[in-house]
C-alpha cells in the first residue's frame, strides 16, 4: 500500500476527514527538517509545500517557484496545485470537515490565521505525529539510502585516519571531512561535524574549534552524511598516542557498554530498558554523573526522529526502526569518549550499518 | 543602552511584565535561525536556550550540554541557569505576571504545555516580533560583520570567475564556492548556493544540479556567507559566451532596473514603493509575468528577516536596515537573470556592501 494510502487509513482511524501535512511554522520557507513529513509522503524537496490527505484527498500545494520541480518529484497520486495567494489562505480553501493538523509543527500564530480563514464547516483538531509514526518503519529503499549514507561516512572516517589528526586543528579536520563527504556524493553533512579533542571532548556538544590536536589525547569525531534525503550518524573516539591509565580505562568502559547495549536493542524492547542497559555499567564504573544524554535516537530523513532510547522514552523498538546506540562518558576538564553505531532493527535482530572497528585506534 | 535594556523597555511599553525569548517549536534542539533572537540578545550560539526579560529580569536558561559555553558567551547582565528538567517546565517556573511569548515561534503544542505548567498568577500573551523589530537596526559591530561576510563572498565570486564556468557542472561550481568560502574563514554558506545555467536559470529556486554549463549561456549564481553569526547575500548573472539578442536585452533590462531600485531605496521609503520602482520597467519590457518575487528582504543573523520589499510589504525602510535589492526576470524554459546587491540604509543614503561590477561579464 502506498504511503499516502497508509496515511489516509491512519487519518480515518483517528476520526478525521482530512490531515494537513505541512510545516505551519514557516510555511513557504521551510527547511529540510521541517519538510520531512512532506518529503516522506510525496518525494518533494523544495521549501514550499502543503499537503491535504483524506480518504478521497491527495492534494499537493506549492507556489510558482516550485511548479516545475513538483511536476518532476511529487508522487503522481497527488493533485498538484499552484497556490497563488498567501499559503495559509490557499490551504484553508481546500479544507473540509474534521481536519487534523500537527500541533508540534504549527505555530500559535499560524493556527489563529488558519482558524480565521477556514469555512464554518471546518473543525481544526490537534493531531501530532501521525506521519512521524509511519516514518519510523523504514522500507527497503529507505534502508538502502541510510546504508549508503553510513558507508559513505565510514569512508570519510578512513580518509581522516589516513591523513592523521595530530597537529591539525579541530576545525581543519571538520572542514576536510565535510568536503570529502561532498566529493564522495553526499548532499552535505547531516549536522555540523563534531571534532572534539582533549578536554573539549568532555563537552558533549562541542563544536570544532581552532584548537590544535596534540599527542596522547582522545578525539571524538561525530559525523553523518545526507544521501538522497536520508541521514547517517556515527561516532568514533580516536587516540593520538599513548593514553594515561584513566582515559584508557574509560575508553574500554564505553566500548564494552556500547557492545552490551547493541546486544540489548531489539524489536519489542522499550527505549527506556535499552537505555538502562547502558546506564548500569557506566554507573558501576563510577561515571553515573558523566553520561548526561540518552542512549540513542531514531535516524531517517531527520537525524533526530522517533523513536528515542532514553530514561524518559515512552517508545518501544520495532522492526523497521533505525536507531543510534551511543553511550558516552565525559570527565569535565579532562577528556570524553563516545562510541556510536547506527543499527536497523529487524524481525530477527539488528543489522549494524556501521562497519568501523571499535577497538581503540591510535592515529598519530 | 544594552540590547537587553532596550528590549525590557519595549516589553514594558507593551504592558507586559516579562517576555520569554525562545524557540518554542523545538526547544532544546533549535537551529541557528530559530535561535536568532537569543543570539542577538545574549551572544549564545548553542541549540538550547531560553531567556526571560523584564524590567528586573535577565534570565538565561540552558541545559548541562551548554553550561560552559554559556559561561563564555552569554552577556554578563544575564543570570545563567542550568535547567535540569524538561525545557518548558523549567521555563514555566521562572515566569510571573503578564508574560509575552512570540506566537510565530511557539508551537500550539508547546503553548498548551506551557499553559499547563505555569502558576495561576501567570497570563500568557501573544507578542510577536518584539525582538525582531529591534534586530532591524544594525549597530556598528553588526554592520562590520555583514560587510566582512559580503567582502568574503565577493572574493569567492572572483575566484569562481578565475577558474571559469564552461564545462563544469552547476554542482561542481557550488561545492567549489562553498569550500572556498570556508577556506576564507566563513562558518559556511548562508543558504545552499544557487548555480543555475541556461534554462535552469528560469527557475528562481533551482538548486545546483549535475547539468554541465555550456557556452553562450546565462548562469545565475546566488550566494551568501556566514561570518561571526551574520549573513551576506549577493547574486550575479554571468554569460559563458556570446548571448542571443533577447538574453542580452533582458540582462540589460534587469541591470538598469536594479540600478533604479538602488537609487530608490532610502530611509522613509516603504517596502511597497521600493518594490514598485522595480516592477515598472520590467513590466514595460514585457516581462511583468516573469518577475514573480519581491525586490528584496532584510539580512542579518538570518538571511531572510525584516524588513520586506515587496508588493505586500507593510514595512518602511529606516536607517540601520540592511536589505537586498534583487530584481529578476525568468523566461520559462529559456533563461533567467537576477542581479542582487546588499545595502545598508543610512541616515543620508545607502552604503552598498557589494563591490562587484554589474556590467555583463563573460566567463568562459
Amino acid at each position: 500500500m502506498s504511503r499516502a494510502d497508509r496515511l489516509a487509513q491512519a487519518v480515518a482511524a483517528e476520526g478525521l476527514d482530512q490531515l494537513s501535512v505541512a510545516d505551519l511554522v514557516n510555511p513557504g520557507d521551510s527547511g529540510r527538517e521541517a519538510q520531512a513529513d512532506v518529503f516522506w509522503l510525496t518525494g518533494f524537496t523544495g521549501t514550499s509545500a502543503m499537503c491535504v490527505v483524506g480518504t478521497d484527498d491527495r492534494m499537493f500545494l506549492t507556489d510558482f517557484r516550485y511548479t516545475q520541480r513538483a511536476e518532476r518529484e511529487v508522487d503522481a497520486a497527488f493533485e498538484r496545485v499552484e497556490a497563488e495567494g498567501q499559503p495559509l489562505a490557499e490551504l484553508a480553501k481546500r479544507l473540509a470537515g474534521r481536519v487534523g493538523y500537527d500541533d508540534a509543527k504549527t505555530s500559535v500564530r499560524a493556527l489563529r490565521r488558519l482558524e480565521a480563514a477556514v469555512g464554518e464547516d471546518v473543525e481544526l483538531v490537534a493531531a501530532e505525529g501521525l506521519v512521524g509514526a509511519l516514518r519510523r518503519a523504514k522500507d527497503e529503499e529507505e534502508l538502502r539510502r541510510i546504508a549508503v549514507a553510513a558507508e559513505l561516512g565510514d569512508a570519510v572516517y578512513e580518509w581522516i585516519c589516513e591523513r592523521g589528526l595530530g597537529g591539525r586543528t579541530e576545525r581543519e579536520v571538520q572542514l576536510g571531512a565535510e568536503q570529502r563527504m561532498r566529493e564522495l556524493g553526499a548532499a552535505g553533512p547531516a549536522f555540523p561535524t563534531i571534532v572534539a579533542a582533549g578536554e573539549n571532548a568532555a563537552l558533549p556538544h562541542h563544536e570544532a574549534s581552532g584548537r590544535e590536536i596534540g599527542t596522547g589525547e582522545l578525539v571524538i569525531i561525530d559525523m553523518g552524511a545526507i544521501v538522497d534525503g536520508y541521514c547517517s550518524d556515527c561516532t568514533r573516539t580516536f587516540a593520538t598516542g599513548d593514553l594515561d591509565a584513566e582515559a584508557a580505562e574509560v575508553y574500554e568502559l564505553v566500548r564494552s557498554t556500547q557492545a552490551s547495549a547493541l546486544e540489548a536493542v531489539a524489536a519489542g524492547v522499550s527505549g527506556k530498558d535499552a537505555d538502562a542497559v547502558s546506564r548500569g555499567p557506566i554507573a558501576a564504573g563510577g561515571h553515573a554523573d558523566h553520561y548526561g544524554h540518552g542512549l540513542g535516537h531514531g535516524v531517517g530523513i531527520e537525524v533526530h526522529e522517533a523513536p528515542r532510547l532514553s530514561m524518559r522514552s515512552e517508545d518501544t523498538l520495532a522492526a523497521g526502526d533505525v536507531v543510534t546506540v551511543e553511550p558516552g562518558v565525559y570527565v569535565p576538564g579532562r577528556f570524553g569518549v563516545r562510541i556510536e553505531d547506527l543499527v536497523a532493527i529487524t524481525d530477527d535482530g539488528v543489522r549494524n550499518l556501521s562497519s568501523l572497528s571499535k577497538e581503540l585506534r591510535v592515529i598519530a
